[in-house]
Protein backbone atom coordinates (compact mmCIF):
# COMPACT_ATOMS: atom_id res chain seq x y z
CA UNK A 1 0.00 0.00 0.00
CA UNK A 2 2.86 1.95 -0.45
CA UNK A 3 2.66 5.23 -2.21
CA UNK A 4 3.24 5.16 -6.23
CA UNK A 5 6.50 6.75 -7.38
CA UNK A 6 7.39 8.43 -10.59
CA UNK A 7 10.52 6.58 -11.32
CA UNK A 8 11.91 6.74 -15.02
CA UNK A 9 10.73 4.37 -17.32
CA UNK A 10 12.05 2.29 -20.29
CA UNK A 11 9.78 1.03 -23.44
CA UNK A 12 9.07 -2.78 -21.75
CA UNK A 13 6.77 -0.95 -18.74
CA UNK A 14 3.86 -1.95 -17.97
CA UNK A 15 0.97 0.99 -18.60
CA UNK A 16 0.05 2.12 -15.14
CA UNK A 17 -3.45 3.43 -14.86
CA UNK A 18 -4.07 5.56 -11.87
CA UNK A 19 -7.89 5.00 -11.11
CA UNK A 20 -9.02 7.76 -8.42
CA UNK A 21 -11.96 5.53 -6.53
CA UNK A 22 -14.42 6.43 -3.16
CA UNK A 23 -17.07 4.86 -1.17
CA UNK A 24 -20.52 4.61 -2.18
CA UNK A 25 -22.65 7.61 -0.63
CA UNK A 26 -25.53 4.84 0.12
CA UNK A 27 -23.79 1.88 1.92
CA UNK A 28 -21.02 4.02 3.31
CA UNK A 29 -17.57 2.70 3.83
CA UNK A 30 -15.94 0.22 3.14
CA UNK A 31 -18.39 -0.34 0.35
CA UNK A 32 -16.76 1.43 -3.09
CA UNK A 33 -19.31 3.31 -5.34
CA UNK A 34 -21.25 2.08 -8.20
CA UNK A 35 -19.36 4.23 -10.41
CA UNK A 36 -15.83 3.11 -8.96
CA UNK A 37 -16.50 -0.27 -9.32
CA UNK A 38 -17.91 0.04 -12.64
CA UNK A 39 -14.74 2.04 -13.57
CA UNK A 40 -12.85 -0.55 -12.52
CA UNK A 41 -14.50 -3.35 -14.07
CA UNK A 42 -14.45 -1.77 -17.26
CA UNK A 43 -10.71 -0.99 -17.63
CA UNK A 44 -10.37 -4.87 -16.57
CA UNK A 45 -12.77 -6.08 -19.14
CA UNK A 46 -11.65 -3.72 -22.49
CA UNK A 47 -8.33 -2.67 -21.85
CA UNK A 48 -6.57 -4.89 -19.67
CA UNK A 49 -8.78 -8.33 -20.90
CA UNK A 50 -6.05 -11.24 -20.53
CA UNK A 51 -2.88 -8.94 -20.89
CA UNK A 52 -2.74 -9.12 -17.24
CA UNK A 53 1.32 -8.65 -17.10
CA UNK A 54 1.17 -5.71 -19.30
CA UNK A 55 -0.86 -3.23 -17.03
CA UNK A 56 -0.13 -1.88 -13.13
CA UNK A 57 -2.85 -0.33 -11.90
CA UNK A 58 -2.69 2.30 -8.96
CA UNK A 59 -5.40 3.35 -6.69
CA UNK A 60 -6.14 6.49 -5.11
CA UNK A 61 -8.74 7.35 -2.68
CA UNK A 62 -9.12 10.83 -1.43
CA UNK A 63 -10.76 10.94 1.85
CA UNK A 64 -12.58 14.73 2.01
CA UNK A 65 -11.90 16.50 5.56
CA UNK A 66 -14.81 18.55 7.21
CA UNK A 67 -14.37 22.12 8.50
CA UNK A 68 -12.65 20.44 11.85
CA UNK A 69 -9.83 18.84 9.24
CA UNK A 70 -11.04 15.19 10.13
CA UNK A 71 -12.37 12.86 7.45
CA UNK A 72 -15.59 13.72 6.77
CA UNK A 73 -17.27 10.41 8.15
CA UNK A 74 -16.41 12.11 11.84
CA UNK A 75 -18.71 14.55 11.26
CA UNK A 76 -21.94 12.54 10.83
CA UNK A 77 -20.76 9.67 13.22
CA UNK A 78 -18.93 10.86 16.75
CA UNK A 79 -19.72 7.53 17.95
CA UNK A 80 -17.85 4.32 18.42
CA UNK A 81 -18.11 1.20 16.27
CA UNK A 82 -19.47 -1.63 18.51
CA UNK A 83 -17.64 -5.31 18.40
CA UNK A 84 -20.60 -6.21 15.58
CA UNK A 85 -19.53 -2.95 13.34
CA UNK A 86 -22.69 -0.98 15.07
CA UNK A 87 -22.11 2.53 15.99
CA UNK A 88 -23.03 3.08 19.14
CA UNK A 89 -22.42 6.23 22.04
CA UNK A 90 -23.23 10.07 20.59
CA UNK A 91 -24.49 9.12 17.04
CA UNK A 92 -26.47 12.14 15.31
CA UNK A 93 -25.91 15.01 17.51
CA UNK A 94 -25.68 18.24 16.58
CA UNK A 95 -22.89 19.37 19.76
CA UNK A 96 -20.08 17.18 20.08
CA UNK A 97 -18.94 16.38 23.55
CA UNK A 98 -15.58 14.45 22.35
CA UNK A 99 -12.04 15.06 23.86
CA UNK A 100 -9.10 15.75 21.34
CA UNK A 101 -8.11 12.43 22.26
CA UNK A 102 -11.18 10.77 20.20
CA UNK A 103 -10.89 12.82 17.31
CA UNK A 104 -7.69 11.56 16.93
CA UNK A 105 -9.14 8.05 17.07
CA UNK A 106 -11.67 8.86 14.62
CA UNK A 107 -9.09 10.29 11.90
CA UNK A 108 -7.25 6.70 12.42
CA UNK A 109 -10.23 5.09 12.12
CA UNK A 110 -11.62 7.13 8.87
CA UNK A 111 -8.12 6.26 7.72
CA UNK A 112 -9.04 2.67 8.62
CA UNK A 113 -11.89 2.76 6.30
CA UNK A 114 -9.95 4.08 3.70
CA UNK A 115 -7.58 1.25 3.49
CA UNK A 116 -10.83 -1.05 4.10
CA UNK A 117 -11.94 0.14 1.39
CA UNK A 118 -9.24 -0.03 -1.14
CA UNK A 119 -8.59 -3.61 -0.31
CA UNK A 120 -11.80 -4.39 -2.54
CA UNK A 121 -10.26 -3.24 -5.84
CA UNK A 122 -6.44 -4.70 -4.48
CA UNK A 123 -7.75 -8.17 -3.57
CA UNK A 124 -9.50 -8.09 -6.96
CA UNK A 125 -6.43 -7.30 -8.77
CA UNK A 126 -4.24 -10.07 -6.69
CA UNK A 127 -7.11 -12.71 -7.69
CA UNK A 128 -6.67 -12.03 -11.43
CA UNK A 129 -2.89 -11.74 -11.35
CA UNK A 130 -2.79 -7.43 -11.85
CA UNK A 131 0.07 -5.89 -9.89
CA UNK A 132 -1.43 -2.94 -8.44
CA UNK A 133 -0.61 -0.33 -5.43
CA UNK A 134 -3.05 1.67 -3.77
CA UNK A 135 -3.11 4.50 -1.00
CA UNK A 136 -4.56 7.07 0.56
CA UNK A 137 -4.57 11.14 0.31
CA UNK A 138 -6.91 13.50 2.45
CA UNK A 139 -7.87 16.77 0.71
CA UNK A 140 -10.30 17.96 -2.28
CA UNK A 141 -10.84 15.55 -4.76
CA UNK A 142 -10.05 17.71 -7.71
CA UNK A 143 -6.55 19.32 -5.98
CA UNK A 144 -5.12 15.95 -4.45
CA UNK A 145 -5.61 13.44 -8.00
CA UNK A 146 -4.32 16.57 -10.08
CA UNK A 147 -1.33 16.92 -7.67
CA UNK A 148 -1.06 13.02 -7.80
CA UNK A 149 -1.24 12.80 -11.39
CA UNK A 150 2.12 15.06 -11.77
CA UNK A 151 3.33 13.12 -8.79
CA UNK A 152 3.02 9.56 -9.81
CA UNK A 153 2.96 10.05 -13.63
CA UNK A 154 0.49 7.20 -14.39
CA UNK A 155 -0.05 7.57 -18.18
CA UNK A 156 -3.62 7.61 -17.68
CA UNK A 157 -6.29 7.96 -15.58
CA UNK A 158 -9.60 6.15 -15.20
CA UNK A 159 -12.60 8.02 -13.10
CA UNK A 160 -15.96 6.73 -12.38
CA UNK A 161 -18.69 9.46 -13.50
CA UNK A 162 -22.75 9.02 -12.15
CA UNK A 163 -23.54 10.53 -15.61
CA UNK A 164 -25.56 13.43 -14.05
CA UNK A 165 -27.60 15.98 -15.91
CA UNK A 166 -26.80 19.73 -16.19
CA UNK A 167 -29.50 20.58 -13.44
CA UNK A 168 -28.25 17.65 -11.23
CA UNK A 169 -24.72 18.77 -11.61
CA UNK A 170 -25.09 22.51 -9.57
CA UNK A 171 -25.71 20.54 -6.96
CA UNK A 172 -22.84 17.84 -6.26
CA UNK A 173 -19.20 17.88 -7.56
CA UNK A 174 -18.06 16.23 -10.66
CA UNK A 175 -14.72 15.32 -9.94
CA UNK A 176 -14.87 13.54 -13.48
CA UNK A 177 -15.14 17.12 -15.86
CA UNK A 178 -12.66 18.83 -13.11
CA UNK A 179 -10.20 16.57 -13.72
CA UNK A 180 -10.77 16.08 -17.67
CA UNK A 181 -9.95 19.58 -17.78
CA UNK A 182 -7.42 20.19 -15.78
CA UNK A 183 -5.42 16.79 -15.17
CA UNK A 184 -2.03 16.34 -16.99
CA UNK A 185 -2.62 12.62 -18.54
CA UNK A 186 -5.43 11.67 -20.46
CA UNK A 187 -8.28 11.02 -18.82
CA UNK A 188 -10.98 8.41 -19.37
CA UNK A 189 -14.19 9.07 -17.84
CA UNK A 190 -16.87 5.86 -17.31
CA UNK A 191 -20.38 6.89 -16.59
CA UNK A 192 -22.58 4.30 -14.74
CA UNK A 193 -24.64 1.87 -16.82
CA UNK A 194 -28.65 2.79 -16.89
CA UNK A 195 -29.10 -0.39 -14.88
CA UNK A 196 -27.30 0.66 -12.45
CA UNK A 197 -28.29 3.33 -11.65
CA UNK A 198 -29.95 4.08 -7.87
CA UNK A 199 -33.60 5.15 -6.87
CA UNK A 200 -32.13 8.98 -6.39
CA UNK A 201 -28.91 9.34 -9.51
CA UNK A 202 -27.27 11.49 -7.13
CA UNK A 203 -26.44 8.57 -4.67
CA UNK A 204 -23.56 6.46 -5.76
CA UNK B 1 -12.58 -0.05 -45.82
CA UNK B 2 -16.37 -1.05 -45.22
CA UNK B 3 -18.52 1.00 -42.58
CA UNK B 4 -17.90 -0.55 -39.04
CA UNK B 5 -21.61 -1.92 -38.45
CA UNK B 6 -22.79 -2.14 -34.48
CA UNK B 7 -23.75 -5.63 -34.43
CA UNK B 8 -24.28 -7.92 -31.30
CA UNK B 9 -21.04 -8.55 -29.31
CA UNK B 10 -20.41 -11.52 -27.37
CA UNK B 11 -17.71 -11.30 -23.99
CA UNK B 12 -14.42 -12.76 -26.01
CA UNK B 13 -15.20 -9.96 -29.00
CA UNK B 14 -11.73 -7.58 -29.49
CA UNK B 15 -12.66 -4.09 -27.74
CA UNK B 16 -13.01 -1.58 -30.41
CA UNK B 17 -11.50 1.38 -30.59
CA UNK B 18 -12.93 3.95 -32.83
CA UNK B 19 -10.12 6.96 -33.95
CA UNK B 20 -10.79 10.33 -35.62
CA UNK B 21 -8.35 10.91 -37.46
CA UNK B 22 -7.48 14.21 -40.01
CA UNK B 23 -5.03 15.47 -42.05
CA UNK B 24 -1.68 17.34 -41.35
CA UNK B 25 -2.42 21.52 -41.41
CA UNK B 26 0.83 21.76 -42.40
CA UNK B 27 1.42 19.47 -45.64
CA UNK B 28 -2.24 18.37 -46.38
CA UNK B 29 -3.13 15.20 -47.85
CA UNK B 30 -2.57 12.76 -48.06
CA UNK B 31 -0.20 13.63 -44.61
CA UNK B 32 -1.67 12.54 -41.00
CA UNK B 33 -1.92 15.34 -38.80
CA UNK B 34 0.81 15.51 -35.52
CA UNK B 35 -2.31 14.72 -33.22
CA UNK B 36 -3.76 11.95 -35.45
CA UNK B 37 -0.36 10.18 -35.78
CA UNK B 38 0.45 10.68 -31.85
CA UNK B 39 -2.77 9.53 -30.53
CA UNK B 40 -2.48 6.69 -33.17
CA UNK B 41 1.07 5.60 -32.08
CA UNK B 42 0.00 5.71 -28.31
CA UNK B 43 -2.79 3.63 -28.53
CA UNK B 44 -0.75 0.76 -29.99
CA UNK B 45 1.86 1.64 -27.07
CA UNK B 46 -0.19 2.41 -24.21
CA UNK B 47 -3.19 0.08 -24.95
CA UNK B 48 -3.25 -2.39 -27.48
CA UNK B 49 0.96 -3.18 -26.29
CA UNK B 50 1.15 -7.09 -27.16
CA UNK B 51 -2.41 -8.00 -27.40
CA UNK B 52 -2.85 -7.36 -30.75
CA UNK B 53 -6.02 -9.96 -31.12
CA UNK B 54 -7.35 -8.44 -27.98
CA UNK B 55 -8.85 -4.71 -29.83
CA UNK B 56 -10.05 -3.69 -33.37
CA UNK B 57 -9.07 -0.05 -34.30
CA UNK B 58 -12.33 1.81 -35.94
CA UNK B 59 -10.35 4.80 -38.02
CA UNK B 60 -13.12 7.49 -38.94
CA UNK B 61 -11.84 10.32 -41.13
CA UNK B 62 -14.16 13.24 -41.58
CA UNK B 63 -13.60 15.51 -44.45
CA UNK B 64 -15.20 19.06 -44.34
CA UNK B 65 -17.15 20.45 -46.67
CA UNK B 66 -16.85 24.19 -47.98
CA UNK B 67 -19.92 25.99 -48.54
CA UNK B 68 -19.99 24.84 -52.01
CA UNK B 69 -20.27 21.45 -50.49
CA UNK B 70 -17.26 20.37 -51.64
CA UNK B 71 -13.83 18.88 -50.04
CA UNK B 72 -12.54 21.85 -48.23
CA UNK B 73 -9.38 21.40 -50.61
CA UNK B 74 -11.78 22.13 -52.85
CA UNK B 75 -11.83 25.68 -52.55
CA UNK B 76 -8.06 26.11 -51.90
CA UNK B 77 -6.87 23.88 -55.13
CA UNK B 78 -9.43 23.84 -57.88
CA UNK B 79 -6.15 23.13 -60.00
CA UNK B 80 -5.09 19.52 -61.14
CA UNK B 81 -2.40 17.73 -60.02
CA UNK B 82 -0.29 16.86 -62.92
CA UNK B 83 1.89 13.32 -63.42
CA UNK B 84 4.46 14.51 -60.86
CA UNK B 85 1.82 15.55 -58.33
CA UNK B 86 2.14 18.99 -58.45
CA UNK B 87 -0.97 21.21 -58.58
CA UNK B 88 -0.97 23.04 -61.57
CA UNK B 89 -3.92 25.21 -63.64
CA UNK B 90 -6.19 27.90 -61.99
CA UNK B 91 -4.42 27.23 -58.49
CA UNK B 92 -4.37 30.02 -55.69
CA UNK B 93 -7.27 32.53 -57.74
CA UNK B 94 -10.29 34.29 -56.08
CA UNK B 95 -12.54 33.63 -59.11
CA UNK B 96 -13.05 30.19 -59.87
CA UNK B 97 -13.42 28.98 -63.56
CA UNK B 98 -14.75 25.53 -63.25
CA UNK B 99 -17.20 23.25 -65.10
CA UNK B 100 -19.64 21.21 -62.78
CA UNK B 101 -18.08 18.25 -64.13
CA UNK B 102 -14.64 19.98 -62.92
CA UNK B 103 -16.63 19.97 -59.42
CA UNK B 104 -17.71 16.93 -59.68
CA UNK B 105 -14.12 15.38 -60.66
CA UNK B 106 -12.88 17.18 -57.15
CA UNK B 107 -14.59 15.59 -54.88
CA UNK B 108 -13.73 12.06 -56.17
CA UNK B 109 -10.30 14.03 -56.22
CA UNK B 110 -10.76 14.81 -52.12
CA UNK B 111 -12.24 11.54 -51.32
CA UNK B 112 -9.25 9.33 -53.34
CA UNK B 113 -7.27 11.97 -51.02
CA UNK B 114 -9.32 10.87 -47.69
CA UNK B 115 -8.99 7.06 -48.70
CA UNK B 116 -4.94 7.67 -48.82
CA UNK B 117 -4.73 9.53 -45.38
CA UNK B 118 -6.33 6.21 -44.08
CA UNK B 119 -3.75 4.15 -45.96
CA UNK B 120 -1.17 5.33 -43.14
CA UNK B 121 -3.04 4.14 -40.71
CA UNK B 122 -4.55 0.59 -42.14
CA UNK B 123 -1.23 -0.45 -43.49
CA UNK B 124 0.94 -0.13 -39.90
CA UNK B 125 -2.27 -2.38 -38.63
CA UNK B 126 -1.30 -4.74 -40.97
CA UNK B 127 2.02 -4.80 -40.40
CA UNK B 128 2.03 -4.94 -36.76
CA UNK B 129 -1.79 -7.65 -37.43
CA UNK B 130 -4.05 -5.61 -35.81
CA UNK B 131 -7.41 -6.19 -36.78
CA UNK B 132 -8.73 -2.71 -38.38
CA UNK B 133 -11.50 -0.79 -40.25
CA UNK B 134 -11.49 2.66 -41.93
CA UNK B 135 -14.01 4.79 -43.56
CA UNK B 136 -14.93 8.60 -44.26
CA UNK B 137 -17.28 10.82 -43.81
CA UNK B 138 -18.04 13.93 -44.96
CA UNK B 139 -19.86 16.95 -42.65
CA UNK B 140 -19.12 18.74 -39.43
CA UNK B 141 -16.83 16.93 -37.80
CA UNK B 142 -18.16 17.25 -34.10
CA UNK B 143 -22.14 16.25 -35.60
CA UNK B 144 -20.10 13.38 -37.77
CA UNK B 145 -18.19 11.63 -34.84
CA UNK B 146 -21.20 12.08 -32.65
CA UNK B 147 -23.06 10.06 -35.36
CA UNK B 148 -20.89 7.65 -36.04
CA UNK B 149 -20.45 6.45 -32.69
CA UNK B 150 -24.30 5.80 -32.35
CA UNK B 151 -24.01 4.00 -34.91
CA UNK B 152 -20.70 2.38 -34.83
CA UNK B 153 -20.87 1.59 -31.33
CA UNK B 154 -17.66 1.09 -30.24
CA UNK B 155 -16.30 0.69 -26.75
CA UNK B 156 -14.25 4.26 -26.68
CA UNK B 157 -13.05 6.60 -28.72
CA UNK B 158 -10.01 7.99 -28.95
CA UNK B 159 -8.62 11.62 -30.35
CA UNK B 160 -6.00 13.59 -30.70
CA UNK B 161 -5.88 17.25 -29.82
CA UNK B 162 -3.20 20.14 -30.22
CA UNK B 163 -3.24 20.73 -26.37
CA UNK B 164 -4.13 24.49 -27.41
CA UNK B 165 -4.97 27.08 -24.50
CA UNK B 166 -7.60 29.11 -23.80
CA UNK B 167 -7.02 32.03 -26.27
CA UNK B 168 -5.94 29.46 -28.97
CA UNK B 169 -9.28 27.55 -28.91
CA UNK B 170 -11.46 30.89 -29.80
CA UNK B 171 -10.35 31.02 -33.09
CA UNK B 172 -10.06 26.82 -33.84
CA UNK B 173 -12.67 24.20 -33.38
CA UNK B 174 -11.86 22.10 -30.60
CA UNK B 175 -13.30 18.45 -31.47
CA UNK B 176 -11.65 16.86 -28.73
CA UNK B 177 -13.74 19.00 -26.10
CA UNK B 178 -17.10 18.56 -28.26
CA UNK B 179 -16.68 14.67 -27.97
CA UNK B 180 -15.68 14.66 -23.88
CA UNK B 181 -19.40 16.30 -23.36
CA UNK B 182 -21.57 15.05 -25.93
CA UNK B 183 -20.25 11.47 -27.42
CA UNK B 184 -22.08 8.46 -26.10
CA UNK B 185 -19.07 6.42 -25.63
CA UNK B 186 -16.12 7.00 -22.81
CA UNK B 187 -13.64 9.06 -24.51
CA UNK B 188 -9.83 9.91 -24.77
CA UNK B 189 -8.31 12.68 -25.78
CA UNK B 190 -4.35 12.64 -26.24
CA UNK B 191 -2.35 15.80 -26.42
CA UNK B 192 0.48 16.16 -28.87
CA UNK B 193 3.70 15.83 -27.00
CA UNK B 194 5.50 19.26 -26.52
CA UNK B 195 8.57 17.78 -28.44
CA UNK B 196 5.88 17.51 -31.58
CA UNK B 197 4.92 21.10 -31.43
CA UNK B 198 5.27 23.35 -34.75
CA UNK B 199 6.24 26.95 -34.70
CA UNK B 200 2.58 27.70 -35.13
CA UNK B 201 1.02 25.45 -32.31
CA UNK B 202 -2.40 26.37 -34.36
CA UNK B 203 -0.94 24.21 -37.09
CA UNK B 204 -1.07 19.99 -36.87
Amino acid sequence: MAGASASARVESDPTRIMMAVNQSTIKGYPHASISSKGAFEWTLEKIIRTNTTGFKLLFLHVQVPDQDGFGVNARKRTGWLDTRGRVSGFDEVDSIYASPEDFKELKRRDRARGVHLLEYFVRRCHEIRVSCEAWIKIGDPNQVICHEVIRVRPDFLVVGCRGLGPFQKVFVGTVSEFCQKHVECPVIVIKRKPNEMPQDPVDD
